[in-house]
């Protein structure tokens, strides 16, 4: 048992996404837009902040559950390109990332892992999506892998059908121009079931599960 | 920041519930029917089971989310009355009771504490909802604290506005007599914002927040 899951991947009306986790230092230009809903102090619990429990936070609040690593595109752990300089870069989140796992950072240039003392290690690794949760299983193993993204990334694992669990928040926001949430033209909605809610904010959940595989 | 919560709160759609948690031994007669759709097996998170994250079960792993105690009825504890046997009774979940934290057993009859080796230490008390509440955030500073139910319990903790979110579930089930849900004649719903969803099984999910108290 070890499901392979997408969390708080916020969706515009015309179909852009922009990740799936944001700070207020990590915008991703226009899109920011699409998380004015997002109360990321709630990934850990909703005990995260004394505020109503409301839908969005309690759907919010899976993200972290039964998570044992993350794997993510190099764009969401930096603004670099290219080979690593020696500029001491460790990631947008200063000394304690939010992930307390492992967390595998697909990037084409090598580099020595980093530690921080919460429990969050970003590993470094040039590798395709099935190589890629290969390795994630090994460093947390029969734990549930998270695609943390961004979108590029979480495209890459829908089209190989390695994804079992996808939480896909739709935002009244139209935003004209970004990254694609969806493979084009794959029969994605065939392959999952969907439940889905809306909240009085105007967001609309999508909860995706993987239908059973054939054995 | 300690919140008073309730969770899991099965009603009928003749305004019957039957306690907060329950197990294929502790049915509570008839009213097992409410039950139909929860999967206890995801109250400490998604992870419990290796089914699909339905809106269902999103909402049933709140909850365990940062709750340091539990408040109980003593019939949830056990079918008893009156003094207490010398009957080795320990509660209706043999060694593994699922709460894993400190919990209060409302009763008129004092007895000694009972321990378990995966954090649950049941404590009996005899005391009205706000001295019982106390002494849970003794136990637990900090946390949030559990109305565990039954229904009774939980009618006198809203009874005693103290009750800071309660997660509602309506079930299409008819039950014809039962414990009543809510207070007689208490304007409830002016003290509570509340959001509602509908799930493709049937049920009415309803995320109750306490509105901002006059200081």
């Amino acid at each position: 048992m070890s499901r392979v899951r997408i969390h708080n991947m916020f969706v515009s009306l015309d179909g852009f996404a922009a990740g799936t986790y944001v700070t207020t230092d990590h915008p991703i230009g226009d899109a920011a837009a699409l998380f004015a809903g997002f109360d990321g102090r709630v990934i850990h619990g909703i005990d995260g902040v004394d505020a109503p429990i409301t839908l969005d936070r309690a759907l919010t609040s899976l993200w972290g559950q039964g998570i044992g690593v993350e794997i993510m595109g190099r764009r969401k752990f930096g603004p670099q390109s290219g080979p690593w300089d020696d500029d001491g870069w460790r990631g947008w989140w200063g000394d304690e990332p939010p992930f307390r796992t492992p967390v595998i950072v697909l990037t084409h240039h090598a580099r020595e892992p980093i530690e921080f003392a919460n429990g969050t290690v970003f590993h470094f690794l040039d590798a395709a999506p099935a190589e890629a949760l290969q390795r994630a299983r090994e460093l947390a193993p029969g734990t549930d892998v998270r695609i943390g993204g961004g979108p590029t990334v979480c495209r890459q694992f829908l089209e190989a059908d390695l994804v079992d669990f996808m939480h896909v928040v739709v935002v009244p926001v139209v935003l004209g121009e970004g990254e694609r949430a969806f493979p084009h033209g794959a029969a994605l909605t065939d392959r999952f079931d969907m439940e889905v809610v809306s909240t009085p904010g105007g967001r609309t959940h999508q909860l995706w599960n993987r239908r059973a595989r054939e054995m």
